[in-house]
């Protein structure tokens, strides 16, 4: 494995292959930035306010919350602070759930850490057992992701905890990037009675702020300590500083997006189930779905009706798999509608 | 010294403590930034016209470029790069040249190594033969900041490439926030001839983008490549990947700044050297005066008259100090009122 990001081509159509939401953020986001002066854009960025809001939103005290250019920023601090202090020939070692982000591999990897990836099983249960025995002395971060991405599938909180308790060396970093969608969340425990966990939080999907970069880790102040030192002191920008605080307090169109990624599910599994693709159910704003051998058709099929959906199929457990982004439900019905085409096409 | 950024406290009145563009940015990128739609707030953001539009303005290739989130974010991928590997019990060294901007020792402490200072001479002259004689097997990371922040003083291309020459083992990453102010570039040695050469260059100061958050290493292909792999895929926002390439090509509005800015020194070495404080001439928009046992007064009198300087007697032989920034001349002109008042209140 390569640990590096490849960046998906970017190309013209409905863009439901990176899980952002496609009905674009909060009009009252729009008007926060579009009130920004010259003056504010050209000084460093002050956001208690936003770590405030955040704080709120998440029900814990502002001092849990260490706020980062995205939640990717979160990745990388979390890797150096982790991984950092041993030789380059006996480095210490990450320990990544697969399918997973490529950041993880990509970070871990660049603060000098060891990678063992543990893989899926066919059906994307949480492998806890061979998770445990995996462990070692050298243990120092654990990358979960609850929502999973690609599968949409949660992990319990008692697995998480488990695994804390197991390897109280090593830091457990909780991704819940789609945690808005379902699944529930362990923000509670990592401020509290977990000092070994943490949680990363994005801003991106739910609040629709992919562009704006802000993403949260979440932990015990002393846990946050040594990452906080090192995330630069001005790390959010001035448009995400306006931006967020507001998009926060939107709850209404915050709601009416899960609402929409609710039922965008629910009409792409009607359609997955009659054609007989199979599905994860998903607590996600995405599915992930096995068209197995007629992978390359359908994403190509899709393209030409000018909707993109993202080629899984090299990730461990994934092959002949493709993501949908499920959020707002006239892009899932155009969804639908070209993948009816596509797929009747195929059987006939 | 504890390794980590003091956050300036922020208060009110005019902001000549942090050298930023006091007359904000460009009138052509607030424009740039009211374009963005919701639905681009709302997705990933691509910048290769950024990345084109600064290879251009610095005179080297795009794959000498890599854009940061400000660059405090290369700061960091920098220090981690240089100094992973190591044990605990016998890090990496990195050698700060000081007095410097806090965040080299909190990024390179943060990323496991040993923290060497070079304090500075009387006069703040390059400490070259004290450098060289710092340096050992374990040295992985050089920090000199050309024009020197605070002194404004410029570092010749001769000693960092001897500095260069002498440590192969090393980074030698020279931090040009203020170079377009004054002191020259080597950007292009860095692009080509010197392989350990990494540049940090920022956009916050001459073009007014501090709020905005872009910074950019240059060097070799080669030398990028393992910082490229752990600075995030997104790591601009949209605002910055609008705003970037506008203020790039705003030849006239950038141009117009600088000439502010050297007018706004000569006004302010009038003043110093009319009531005798010492002070340095500076390559950047700011001025390091020594005001001794008065720094207090000053600095207090100035606040209380609504001007904002930087107390900066804690860095390293710079006891006694205030940093101004001086910019736009208005601002400046604001700046001498005020320290006439101050300096005549002490004299009786």
């Amino acid at each position: 494995m390569s640990h590096e990001y490849q960046r998906p081509v970017a190309s013209a159509g409905l863009r439901l292959h990176l899980n952002e939401h496609t009905g674009g953020c909060s009009p009252k986001v729009l008007d926060a930035i579009r009130a920004l002066t010259r003056e504010q854009l050209a000084i460093y960025p002050e956001y208690d306010d936003a770590i405030e809001a955040c704080a709120a939103r998440l029900g814990v005290a502002p001092d849990n919350v260490l706020l980062t250019n995205g939640l990717d920023e979160g990745i990388l601090v979390a890797a150096v602070v982790a991984l950092r202090g041993a030789p380059a020939e006996d480095p210490y070692e990450a320990i990544i759930v697969q399918p997973a982000f490529d950041m993880y591999s990509a970070c871990a990897d660049g603060a000098g850490g060891r990678i063992v990836d543990i893989l899926p099983s066919q059906d994307f249960s949480f492998p806890l057992n061979r998770l445990l025995a995996a462990l070692t002395p050298r243990t120092r971060i654990i990358y979960v992701t609850s929502p999973n991405n690609p599968t949409g599938l949660s992990v319990s909180p008692a697995d998480v905890a488990t695994v804390a308790a197991a390897a109280p060396q090593a830091m457990v970093f909780l991704d819940e990037a789609y945690a808005d969608f379902g699944g529930g969340s362990m923000v509670s425990a990592a401020a509290s009675r977990l000092p070994n966990l943490v949680i990363g939080r994005t801003f991106a999907k739910a609040y629709g702020l992919a562009g704006i970069r802000a993403g949260a880790l979440v932990a015990t102040p002393g846990t946050l300590a040594p990452m906080r030192r090192i995330v630069p002191p001005y790390t959010l920008n001035a448009c995400a500083a306006a931006a967020l605080p507001v998009a926060l307090r939107d709850e209404a169109y915050y709601e009416a997006y899960l609402a929409e990624v609710a039922q965008s599910k629910a009409l792409a599994y009607e359609v997955l189930g009659r054609f007989g693709v199979p599905f994860w159910p998903s607590d996600g704003n995405f599915v992930l779905a096995r068209f197995d051998e007629s992978l390359g058709d359908v994403i190509g099929g899709l393209a030409a009706r000018g909707v993109i959906v993202r080629d899984r199929s090299k990730d461990p457990g994934c092959q002949g798999c493709a993501r949908m982004t499920t959020g707002v439900v006239a892009h899932t019905r155009r969804l639908i509608l070209a993948l009816e085409e596509v797929l009747c096409a195929a059987r006939s």
